[in-house]
């Protein structure tokens, strides 16, 4: 069954956050603090059992300089290569080695970016979540941010971000703070019109911020939220991006990425998959993001 | 709580079904391909500890030739009365032969009949859903029209037919189907405003077409669909109707119900239970069968 | 999957219910003050379309005199057949007039008692039960010891008590106060071996006293309960019995149901089904009790 | 997730209860019968471990005479305090006499009454519905009256009702049947509104009047229930009122609580939790009924 | 929590399951007839943006000459390669062409099957389940044996076969009716010691058949089932096998798992995930399948 | 239902923890660095509406000096008074400061302390685990034994601990920590015999850690677990201590209370609740506690 809007009303929702004035000048501190750092891209050789491609164990310097780790796979003797790079979903991590090998395997540098110490764990939406300065995606966008400066460092040519859920969410963060990227994908993107998605949706991880927010009733949390929500930085993107949503998500609403789809400043579209949960549209998508990086980083002269 | 719509807004409601132009004729060469097959009942009295009724072990020829499986109850020593043809829900099968007893003591013949190799199974609604042709309930609704020439064959002046939840479904295609039916009682039919009906209800069996849309995205069923749905075979109905429904009803979503009442071209009267879930009436909508079709089926002259 | 002991266990397994030293004097003193008021059956002819039984509405006089209602059912003309009294399930009531016809177009005269007040209603499992004199179920058991009494003045030679559930708890509770029944079908027998119950059980009704006991943990409701425990009558019945299960069942646990049978002084059997929850063998118990009964009460000379 | 009305629908929102024109006139008789019997109030010291409170293990008459229990507690020595007479809420009671002490602590003569027989029990709703004279809300409410007559009876110059859920409900009835209260504080109240109610909740308690209604079709318990609705006795009281209720509430909806708000007649205000389920504001609706009762009971002159 | 017996009792449990007589020439015959058809094994090249691997869409004549779905992946360019055939779970088919990269990245012919029509529906674990010989499983065992008889035909040195769940079952299967395998790997394996398996676990897949034998009571299907127990195929295995299983496993019962590994014929051992539900070992499952398989396919000379 | 072992079973089970040879090193040296730093205790009178208790807002030092908060209520107008620390249940904090009078009220100075940046939030089981030395529980123990401490340095003659739950299980590591306690009472202590309640409990908070290593599979966070187990703790306590528990628990399992109790050292006892759940005793546990404390710290010469 739906989950939020029909499709009708999604194409006329628009989102009710306002984004803060001091929002870029935000941003443009954190992340100046964060460039204060060098990179330090280190791409260490990681044995696999794989003939075709290469595996880089990947570290560089993310907020406060602290270490940030990544997978580099990339199609084997090549370097200088165009760049995806992508975001994994809450409570989760860069994965195996030897797994998600597409992107590389299209010919693509594909960094696989870990989130910090997720794994397995919960209570990320409200670690820190008093301030802005103390909130945990502070430290996680700005590590994704410094992902595509770690890239460029290592000589690609252009860079795409993509992400499902979290990754998708982060995704934009990146699109929005990161003015020239070649494309974005964003997959059910999570942490898009946060406001609304609590009254919407009732299931993790949204409900971990529900259920703060019930225990510590005069606490205002959506001041700090403002800094991080996806309608938030989809107003400066400028990346062509391609969205996608399941109607019947449960976990992301599609209002909500309706939400940051709509104020998304960039050429944009969005695949609407009626009757798919928070997968969307799981390899369909993935074969809609090949597309169009393909067409953006790969064909162009 | 309610399912769906509030009351108001179901009388309001109109189904966005639309019936394909060759509705008509793939019905009426379905069926003509099966009644080249002659019905050719055979009634095997069946031994039961019953003293008022005869119980007959029923097979007759439905699509392809098939032999269908039923009940038949009489009352004890009769023969030529009028016929409730009884179709059952989803996952059943005609049942116990000295159980539902009502019709037969009634006065009418009743005759119980079975789909195929339904009992305890899944998976039903999407089975061969790729072609109309090959789709499961095109058999199914056949051998359910072929139900009631096989009683018109005993010698029943006339017949009624009746069913609830997915037999509701069949008892609304039967009398899509065959022109001249006494009397028609539908209780919460399933099958019917298919579409709307996966995007409203949560529940199998209807979450069967969900599940299957969701993993094959790209894959188009809803042209299927529409040579199967109620709305379709209510808009050509021309047999006076019953219709019941429970405002509770969480297995077959009220809208989609009453989305088949206001298609229906005979007259129609729907019993509405404001607290009732996918039982409806119960046997209060039994005792206004019973009074509706003793009405129209033994009391005529 | 198992809700219980595996079979092998359940063959082995006693309960640990102890039978009060009074239990006896209890049930002889509760039911003479009942008896001490005319049963005064009034059996009213109820107006239904059936053509093959008669129906009456019967109230006849219970606990304290109350008047108790029932439905009785008779192949039509007919009188002084042997009777089938049978006992419904917790919260339902004696249902419709024209539904539940097997035993009486069977040959039987067939009573259907009613629980006072329950239908739709919870909360029984604990009304009273500070005091066993108070408790819900002696009203209850008394009731259905008089329905056995009502069925003897009006002519019955024989009478077999059947029931499912609750009903059956009742069928047992009857067999172990009436002394001289032609025989005894429990399906599921609910309120047998009930310490043991609450242990095992996680579903309503039995949760009704776990929430009770949680709630105030102070009293001591087992004292109270030992006089109504299915165990306890099971072992001071001689009318042969047959009982059945299901080792999926999750409402009645297969344990307390061999507690009782275990217990049974008279001849006994058991009808394992291994795959079945609380519907037991459904239409085959029926065909197992009709089998019974009839041999019993019908074709014995 | 919301689980009714965004807020402004709630602001919009108006109850479609209709008052029975003799509503009035069925309480009036209800209180002069019951104050018919002497309230005789009896306030036994309570051995307690507490040194700054004095405990009283008090009964009082209730409806029909009977005697209904409650705790009263003081600040040690101290006598003819404004009381506070706080309400329980459904199958609790009046809990232990060491706990609870704010009310005491703060200088308030505190009456925590005891709804008979409720703890640990479920089926309360159902109870006696078929007749407004016997349904057991009337005893209820009729008892809850009388406690504060009792209190009156034992000095205090101006009393002032609490309670949460069900507590909240018949606090609301207590201020539209007793004229000259001080103030009432009503948290999530239950029973406003119940029809809607009825529509718009999927858990118990409420769901105890669906089942009934699902189970028993042809019963209208309506007619019952308009005697017992907030939203009726709002429509007369005029002590100052303050409402509180959780967004996120999914036992009483918050529809419900602003149907019975919008409804009263004296001063009111309500404190609207967004995040919250059924505890609403938890302690902070009690620091704002501290706040509200200190000024209105204590701190006059 | 843990979902079966703990681990000591694991490593102590035997499977109750009994081979039929004719369990070898039941299959032998049954493969004897799909091998009367030409395997005809049709690899077209398909066009996908992998750079580093070549994509077929294969067919291949499978039960009754059926032609059965596949992809085959081999690194750019090769032939000749020794191959994994990979099985799939239940309700899902062959998936993308461009995931699923890791086994033709690692230098093998990587054949995923597909299990016919089996993606986004349910109910296969009945169908045709009344005879041996038309049950679904016939078919899917016959299709997954010939996918090694098509990889042989296309000139792999070595076969070894994977696969999770429902793919776990049919590698066992195919492990113990190929005999010459260079290495199994099976993965939480469905369809072993199915009988304990209906009696531990309450989820789906399994419970399919426990609903059927709920409703079919007088059923027998094990005979049936008996001819496609991974205990059954293990029996007669000789390629050196790796099971994985997780004690938290809620879909596949440990105990069944262990079943069929202490009944395996050839070389085995088995990694335990105590704190894993059914995702098994995930990543590092593949990690010990890729260090095995390799050292059996590619390292040998 | 049985969430665990029987009762019998309970008394026999014995756990299978082990205490690392350095744990008490390690708690040694832990507390010596946290007494490095002055306990300076802060007691700021704050404001409330009650008359007869004081409340004051405290702070203390903790682990690394961190600042802890607390409510202290006391008496009106008494110092020096034997005193209750309270620890609090996993998610919550020090709650209103006018709740929770009992202790105070019954002439005791009360501090209910309060675990960092806990209230609504999850995830505390997994945060630092890798290490012990990181690990969230050695701040909180820490903390919560230089609560005890701080009232020693107000005077305190005699200390007692108390605590639900997570506040349990607090208890019991401050009672292996601090020898000299006057008495402790532990209701449903958690975070005892950890190992064997994840494999027998399947609901949060446990849960996180099953998650966590179900997603870090080759992660053993054992050891670390291994020096905050209630068990070992239990094992050098000296004060008579007071466990409870309930039988339903599946929070937390009875059979790893049992196993704290087995081992505890010094005098014990522990209260069985049959057919509570996590609540335990509930206020019949306050009973208890407040009848040793009593007897411990006030009424002692």
């Amino acid at each position: 069954m739906l989950t939020d809007l029909d499709l009708d009303s999604l194409w006329e929702y628009r989102s009710a956050y306002s984004r803060p004035d001091d929002f870029d000048s935000f941003w443009e501190s954190t992340l100046a603090e964060a460039r204060s750092f060098d990179v330090k891209v280190e791409a260490v050789p990681f044995d696999t059992p794989l003939r075709t491609l290469d595996v880089y164990d990947v570290t560089f310097s993310g907020f406060g300089g602290d270490r940030v780790r990544a997978w580099l796979r990339t199609p084997r003797g090549s370097s200088g290569l165009p760049a995806v790079v992508q975001y994994h979903g809450y409570g989760s991590n860069r994965g195996s080695a030897v797994e998600n090998l597409t992107w590389a395997s299209a010919g693509f540098a594909h960094l696989q970016v870990e989130v910090r110490n997720q794994r397995g764990g919960t209570g990320f939406l409200t670690r820190g979540i008093a301030d802005r300065d103390t909130y945990f995606y502070r430290r996680v966008f700005t590590d994704c941010v410094r992902a595509v400066d770690a890239m460029r460092s290592l000589g690609s040519p252009s860079v795409a971000v993509t992400g499902n859920s979290q990754g998708g969410g982060i995704a934009l963060a990146v699109a929005g703070l990161v003015p020239d990227l070649a494309a974005v994908h964003a997959q059910a993107p999570f942490l898009c019109d946060i406001r609304r998605a609590l009254n919407v949706c009732g299931r993790p991880p949204y409900t971990e911020l529900v259920t703060y927010l019930a225990e510590n009733r005069r606490s205002d949390i959506f001041p700090t939220l403002s800094y991080f929500d996806g309608v938030g930085f989809a107003s400066t993107a400028t990346a062509p991006a391609w969205f996608s949503i399941g109607l019947m998500d449960d976990i992301v609403p599609p209002s909500t990425v309706f939400g940051a789809y709509h104020a998304y400043a960039g050429p944009r579209q969005i695949e609407v998959w009626e009757h798919s949960a928070h997968e969307a549209g799981g390899s369909d998508d993935l074969d809609i993001a090949l597309d169009a990086f393909r067409s953006r980083l790969l064909e162009t002269p």
